[in-house]
């Protein structure tokens, strides 16, 4: 579906996306279709957490309110609370996943999980019903097992392993992968384990967050090979790597200054230019080929939300046209600074 | 020379230090004093560089100006400037040691370290001379090799051992070293090689650093089990480490604040507080025993710069009590944050 100018994506879909509360939510939830997407799946670490049925679908209500035209895969927050008959209740009402953060490794994450046994009624139930566990694979880290930001990722994928073995018909999914490790791993596991890659861990590596905020965000951008091994998967086309923005907007002051007492907010935010960016820097490793499995076909099949053809009008066309990203997002008080401000694509949507 | 509550230190010298230029360094170097320090081996990495005995000269007069009860320890900049007879005029005129940066060495060849050659003549001179050549041990990031900040020290390594067996009575010191890999290729080799290690890197490690620009300084520190390497190599008393602080000022707007677009100032500031600092962190890996040859003995040693009985005068006393480190150090306009700023030390200059 593409000339040598132009691509048609059919209903792009970012299976990772944070739209925040209140006034900020304003502003970055119409950011979804700006950013060329028709769904996003709707992380639930707000304040407090999204733990029942009913606040996801509050959510979800306020989510439409804000762009309707957008179809918002809700998920709820792994937690002591969550009891298999609220896993049933949550598939009932169109609940898609469950998300587990480890205590501590990043924004509002004070709640996350110690260990997963507690949880695997939980994880039974949710095999049954068909609802996915999105993993948040890091552990926390601790000086005495030499855990810390580098390898709090490979050093969890054996909680991974483990409880694909356990659970063999749980669709699980890998948020987020940053590492070498992390691809190996999936790829060596079977076709219910699926792996989002973001935009942004694409092109970074630590050396580009090394005192700069801007480019901080949890899991960490890791080494060059790291990326390579990111860039790898996607070009050879692994039907379970596909596009999780985990685009996550913070106030420019907070991303922007560290005091010698506090760091900075992590988090990259994207929305506003995903689909873009993710042509853009696909191009720039030889698999512009290979974008609308990337950021559709592959994570609506692993979801079971496949393109059909009444849907077919929501495809978006980008046109190989260079423009400058805009360098700060407005919404009466609230800002946001995207990913690549000042910078220019080589894509833009039509 | 202690009791529970008192220790004395002879003479406390630091063998790495910026003291910068203009207006900073009259904020700065009487930091080298108040830090509890009589003996600064000075960096050379001015705007220009020094690259001359005449520069290094007015740079020293500079610096007794603003405080003369300081031992200052001259230093050259490695670049293609500096001749077998530039290095004999140096060697006469009192000047100690030549400082080598990876980016220096890589402006004539795109062999990177390689181009040391050009400087065999050179480090010839040194060794006849007795000078010292001070080395900021990592390579420039390369995706190409997977070379980053995290592992740019350990890929520099073959290089000093390299030096090292070519110029075997060439005293070497590898700078602020941060990593095993360093503390054991610097222990194998004979007893002209060096090592120096910050304070700061004795506390942080790279999830400290993370998002928060106050901790961020080159070379970044790296693994929870690299710092510990830095802390047994103190605890076993090793003589050939010894403290160099890299203290580097900047203005607190350039260490807090990155743009979408630019970094923040890379560099942690120490001097104010050092000797506290480095007794309290010595405490708190069980190396107090140590704090003296790590301060002072060792390096002074190296430098065949020890204590004589008319120094003795300037040995400094630390008392057993709790302080809480100043925000915020100005003189006139400048200012600039230390580290540790608003945390307590459990030691006290008298």
């Amino acid at each position: 579906m593409s000339s040598d100018e132009v691509i048609r994506i059919a209903s792009p879909a970012d299976f990772h996306v944070h739209l925040r509360q209140g006034r900020l939510s304003a502003l970055v939830t119409p950011h979804v279709r700006k950013g060329g997407f028709t769904l996003a799946y709707v992380m639930p670490n707000l304040k407090p957490p999204i733990t029942s049925t009913e606040q996801a679908l509050a959510y979800k209500g306020d989510l439409e309110a804000l762009d309707p035209d957008v179809e918002y895969l809700m998920t709820l927050y792994l937690s002591p609370e969550l009891t298999p008959d609220e896993i049933r209740k949550a598939s009932r009402a169109g609940i898609v996943g469950v998300k587990s953060y480890p205590r501590g490794v990043t924004t509002n994450s004070d709640g996350g999980i110690e260990s997963y046994e507690p949880y695997y009624p939980v994880f039974e139930a949710m095999q049954e019903v068909g609802m996915v566990l999105n993993l948040h694979g890091e552990i926390p880290s601790n000086p005495a097992t030499n855990t810390c930001v580098l390898n709090a990722e490979p050093q969890f994928l054996p909680h991974l392993v483990s409880l694909h073995v356990r659970f063999p018909r749980l669709r699980i999914v890998l948020e987020h992968a940053t590492t070498r490790a992390a691809v190996e791993t999936v790829k060596s596991l079977g076709d219910t384990v699926g792996c989002t890659i973001t935009a942004h861990h694409l092109s970074l590596t630590v050396d580009d967050w090394a005192g700069q905020s801007f480019h901080f965000c949890k899991p960490v951008a890791k080494y060059p090979d790291d990326r390579e091994a990111l860039q790898e998967v996607i070009r050879e086309g692994h039907p379970r790597f596909f596009l999780g923005s985990d685009s996550a907007p913070h106030p420019p002051a907070a991303k922007a200054t560290a005091t010698p007492t506090d760091a900075c907010a992590a988090g990259v935010y994207t929305s506003p230019i995903l689909l873009p960016l993710t042509a853009h820097l696909l191009e720039s490793f030889g698999a512009l080929d290979k974008l609308e499995g990337f950021v559709s076909t592959f994570g609506r099949k692993f979801y079971g939300k496949e393109v059909t053809g009444t849907e077919s009008q929501a495809s978006v066309t980008l046109r190989k046209k260079k423009t400058t990203v805009d360098k700060v997002w407005a919404l009466e008080t609230e800002e946001v600074v995207s990913f690549w401000a000042g910078k220019e694509l080589n894509w833009s949507l039509e």
